[in-house]
């Protein structure tokens, strides 16, 4: 038989598990600090249910890439392939929750697309949102566990913020319909440069004058204060009062390292207000260690009424964290390396093997001094 | 929409996963202490691999249960139903593995099979095993494990221990030849005592003489010394000399709740030599809080070699154990009961709800008290 993993999935060996075990650890107390709650959604989902994104503005794309399976009793299901469904059926199927509801999930999500360097087929996601509170307060909560938590993990970074509705804001001043496609290429500012930018700006059909307008009001220079002078548009001016008013709770926490970013956009459809991404200083992990934002629509849409349920929150990105800790040295697999009690088949029948899992060293020991050791932790 | 869980599944809302967080933590430290591994395998493994472990022996009842699914690129995959065969397939593509190998996983297995109280189509398994020692040291480690991490718990327990290769000599002294169907029987002496045990022998086509011959020696009264004085069958005589070592490592390692009980079986066909169960003494909660034993052919079997490769493990029981703390109030939901920040919609901008959990009470506190208080954790 030919033994080998499902294609695009893959063992976690113990010194990885080990250090996984340990961030998840940290981050638990992290929540824990700031008041979120575990939840454990189940894996599979009706199909229905993860389908319904898709009505609720989610990038189509996805779809395909749900793992379809039925059970005994030929239902559709599916597996999840993010923590927002599950959540957002949890709040649709528990109406007596007690708002605002603050909860955090770890856990593995499954996408059937292309494999690539660190993109498999399952993978975990680290999710916190608070529901049911669409003060400013909160998105700044949300921050603040952001900028205190990677304190914690001991890295530093620098958190950028904007908010979309300030940039949907610049795009209709500047004319531009189609506002969605447009954000998916300036959110590639950061990757592709000006010049980029422009290009494929030009392919999705706006003209110069058009490139211009947006490009000289989104760019990581321009200051609130340039925008306060230039914004007219009605959901601009919005955008740039919940701002503001999350800049003015930001100094109150005494935060340091939040800065506004007007040309952070966030490629995801389903934010409405506030968006941030959190990157690490003096590092070679050039990708974003955690992001989130507003989503006030999704949860109400998704519960097919009219209710608004306001929501906010953020990822940890598992990945690239667990990289920069290794990188800056913060954690090694050196945390195995105790030296651990080994059965072995051997003649001296009352000594077992202590084996030093990185020296490889070995010595016999009586059984009764193990459990001694043992009984000492 | 109908908005609901899948059929099978469930959340876990918050009070029972901080709980069951709680029961992982302890559990991983009890792990860690007597140097097993974590180890974390997919949750989607190829229909091939998964199917291999009836090959090798298994019940294969569970062969209809399992989930399958395909992906894009049309491959059979499915659902693991257990954390034992992503295992065997673990230490099987990695032959480089220092043996003894020793790890534990605690995640979800997945059984597409009839919904009863207590029997999810997702649920969580907690496995430990040592891979690759025949010692009856491995063995006696699996046991003290049992008693010295239940003894962390706080749950007063009983482990009965008995062997395979004992009650497989008994019943050949017998001269049954069908000895698996016997076992799966005689595994249920505890449930329905001897006269349905001997009603059920008999419909499988035993004699009075034959169970007769079986419960004499097979009923919980059975000491260590009777069976020797009575045991002629090579196998029987290897499974007592097992027990013998088994015994004398158990008191070097001054265990105190081990207890040999002849009627002891276990339904599973893959063990090879020692089994064992654990019970909480003084507790409403009858079904086992843990069981191992030792499955010596499975690994093997299922790389389809000849190979012989050595396991001895255990299984906690999740679901049994959270309801035996909580009748014995050693956990409860109180570890969400702190106070907690809570973002307000508020004319006070700076000033945020503080909620008690249990009591429900709620203070206006002023952010920077609350930063204050969160740094001081």
């Amino acid at each position: 038989m030919n033994l080998q993993n499902a294609k695009g999935t893959q063992d976690v060996p113990p010194e990885e598990k080990a250090l996984k075990n340990q961030l998840a650890e940290s981050l638990q107390k992290i929540f824990s600090l700031y008041g979120f709650y575990p939840l454990e959604t189940p894996l599979i989902e009706r199909y229905e249910t993860l389908a319904a994104k898709f009505a609720a503005g989610e990038a189509s794309d996805a779809l395909k890439e749900i793992f379809k399976l039925k059970d005994q009793g030929d239902r559709d299901l599916g597996l999840r392939f993010d923590l927002t469904v599950p959540l957002a059926r949890y709040i649709a199927m528990n109406p007596n929750l007690k708002m605002p509801f603050k909860r955090y999930e770890i856990g593995p999500v499954f996408r059937d697309g292309p494999i690539k360097a660190g993109r498999m087929r399952q993978f975990w996601q680290c999710d916190f949102d608070i529901i049911g509170s669409s003060s400013m307060v909160a998105d700044a909560e949300c921050l603040a566990l952001f900028e205190n938590g990677f304190d914690q993990l001991g890295i530093d970074v620098i958190i950028k913020v904007n908010n979309r509705k300030l940039l949907n804001g610049i795009l209709e001043q500047a004319g531009i319909t189609d506002k969605e496609t447009a954000i998916v290429t300036i959110d590639k500012l950061d990757k592709i440069g000006e010049k980029g930018v422009t290009e494929e700006l030009k392919t999705r059909g706006l003209n110069s004058k058009q490139i211009k307008a947006i490009l000289t009001l989104i760019n990581p220079q321009t200051s609130l204060q340039t925008l306060k002078e230039e914004i007219t548009a009605e959901e601009g001016i919005e955008g740039l009062k919940e701002l503001s008013e999350l800049f003015q709770y930001i100094e109150k926490m005494n935060l340091k390292k939040i800065k506004f970013e007007a040309s952070l956009a966030r490629g995801l459809a389903y934010y409405t207000g506030t968006v941030f991404e959190v990157y690490a200083k003096e590092s070679k992990i050039t990708s974003s260690l955690g992001s989130g934002g507003r989503w006030d629509n999704m949860i109400g849409n998704f519960m097919g009424g009219n209710r608004v349920i306001p929501a906010v929150g953020g990822s940890f990105g598992l990945v690239p964290i667990v990289e920069t800790l290794k990188e800056k040295g913060k954690i090694s697999s050196g945390n195995l390396t105790k030296a651990y009690v080994i059965p072995i088949n051997t003649i001296n029948e009352d000594k077992v093997l202590l084996r030093d899992m990185v020296s490889g060293t070995e010595t016999l020991l009586s059984t009764k001094d193990i459990i001694r050791k043992l009984k000492e932790g």
